[in-house]
């Protein structure tokens, strides 16, 4: 079976990786392969290095060496770096890297600056983590930089664009977004294998990721939004919701932003052109009859603590896949 | 007084640091401006991070960072980053970066990258070690570019050239050195202050650095040569060599490689166009009777052990020094 998934940071990762459990245990013997669609819209360069929070969380996750509570970022990590460049009054101080996470970079940096794609680059940092001998696959959404800014109120009746990491991590989604805007997206393309995977795929799956800031980037790269419309696999998402509040991050003030209700009904409302199942929350409101898109209420809450529950909601998510077929 | 100073790394820095501990104590009671023109020679790009060894070692010995047993690198370094490195496959991994000297590179090499000059990133360098305050003021030996690659036989008759950092590091200076080239000095221009510093000095100090591949290197930046001539300051040396061998590093191995005797007379011989003293170990072997520089022998080993003994070294230098004059 080859399952294709669009994914954004941390719940992408516990769903993919959840995805994988579930399919070890699959009653079709498999091989199963997960091709993994990651944003690279959060990508920002921090002290002259190429930092991919989604992919670096994706691959940590994946290869055992995230930060569990924290849910990004490595475990047993330290913090030796960002003492030294604070002491040296290197700018900006406002986003936290710790030391194994700045080595990623500084591989990462270090290719790219040999002239590698970000797609080969990230295929040879998956190595490390063990991807490709667990059958999943990681493509950068594109391999060129496109990085999300939010505009913001400048304070003086006009408006400013600042990153979105700096809007994220530095106000905590506390300025009011007017709107987002993907800076390079009018010269990306998708990069290779993404829409090929999903045009390929036999399931397509859609992670509790951030509507707008994750999911919504990737679905803006050329071709991607037509691919998902084409593929003959049932594509199935998951409500990034739970009760009509985000499991986690601000998903929230990032819908406020583009006008969009924080219900998983408006959510799925986003993806309606393309999407043939959505599996929400069993306290979740009911959707408006008006939607085109046939819901699932799950019998658990849409959480995922720890791999089981990742592999039971992934395993929900397949198997509501499974029982659609497309025209 | 302004003393100007060429220095390398471990010697040179050790030096200095005592220097300044005996014009602290020196009897006229000052202030004392000591500038450092340091060697850039053995600068190189790892890991996509621009490393500047030996004025590092300046930074980390003047400003009380250095790992003292080791005479280079950071106190309380760790190795994190490497490791990292390691197990993701980059090279090259014969070079060895501490995580908190990992910083200092990631700060210098944003800063470069943002367009300021070597000398004004080693100036806020300079500044968190608390140089400026001490009365110290470091150089680059120049803003461009300089590197010293290492002319070796390629095993099929024929040569090739390698970085000096990999023939000094990964083969310890194993392999026969035919010459050293300083690709980039004929781009390179004195960086700002170099050759004021010495034209207006009241004494010059050469520290027991190496006389190859340390001082010889920036005696070829442009105009350095003709300002150490030109002086009205006297030029004092300090032998790198103990009876003939050198205290630290492969400075025996450079000399061969130039034709020149591992002997101090012969290194006072590289230097006789502006020497006007040459400070020796008292078991040193006399001089040839054909050498024009006046030779000293200290009463004592030229080693510097701690910054006492340093100190020591330094004054017993500033001291020769005082006692001559320019014409």
């Amino acid at each position: 079976m080859r399952i294709a998934t669009l994914a954004g940071g941390v719940g992408g990762s516990r769903f993919v990786r959840g995805l994988r459990r579930h399919l070890d245990g699959f009653a079709d013997g498999g091989p199963h392969e997960i091709t993994v669609i990651g944003n690279t819209g959060d990508d920002i360069t921090l002290w002259g290095l190429r930092v991919c929070p989604d992919l670096d969380t994706l691959l940590y996750t994946l290869g055992g060496g995230v930060h569990e509570a924290q849910g990004w970022g490595r475990t047993e990590e330290t913090h030796r770096i960002q003492g030294e460049l604070a002491a040296y009054g290197v700018q900006p101080q406002w986003f936290g890297l710790g030391d194994l996470d700045v080595a990623t970079h500084i591989a990462r940096s270090q290719w790219l600056g040999q002239g590698h794609t970000l797609s080969e680059v990230t295929a040879r940092l998956a190595d490390r983590w063990g991807l490709p001998t667990q059958g999943i696959r990681l493509l950068p959404m594109s391999d060129e930089p496109v990085e999300t800014h939010v505009v913001v109120d400048d304070g003086a009746g006009g408006e400013r664009a600042i990153h979105f990491q700096e809007w994220w991590v530095r106000h905590q989604a506390g300025l009011p977004a007017r709107r987002f805007v993907a800076v390079g997206m009018d010269r990306a393309v998708a990069a290779p294998g993404v829409l090929d995977a999903i045009r390929g795929a036999d399931v397509v799956l859609l992670p509790p990721s951030n509507p707008v800031v994750s999911i919504g980037i990737i679905l803006g790269v050329p071709g991607v939004r037509d691919a998902l419309r084409g593929t003959t696999a049932p594509v199935v998402g998951v409500s990034p919701l739970v009760g009509g509040a985000p499991v986690r991050g601000h998903a929230d003030a990032c819908l406020a932003a583009i006008g969009v209700e924080a219900t998983s009904a408006a959510v799925a409302g986003l993806f309606e052109d393309f999407l043939d199942g959505w599996l929400v929350d069993p306290a979740d409101p009911a959707p408006p009859a008006a939607s085109r898109v046939p819901v699932t209420a799950w019998d658990r809450p849409l959480l995922m603590p720890d791999v089981e529950s990742a592999a039971a909601l992934a395993g929900a998510a397949l198997d509501l896949a499974l029982s659609l077929q497309r025209a």
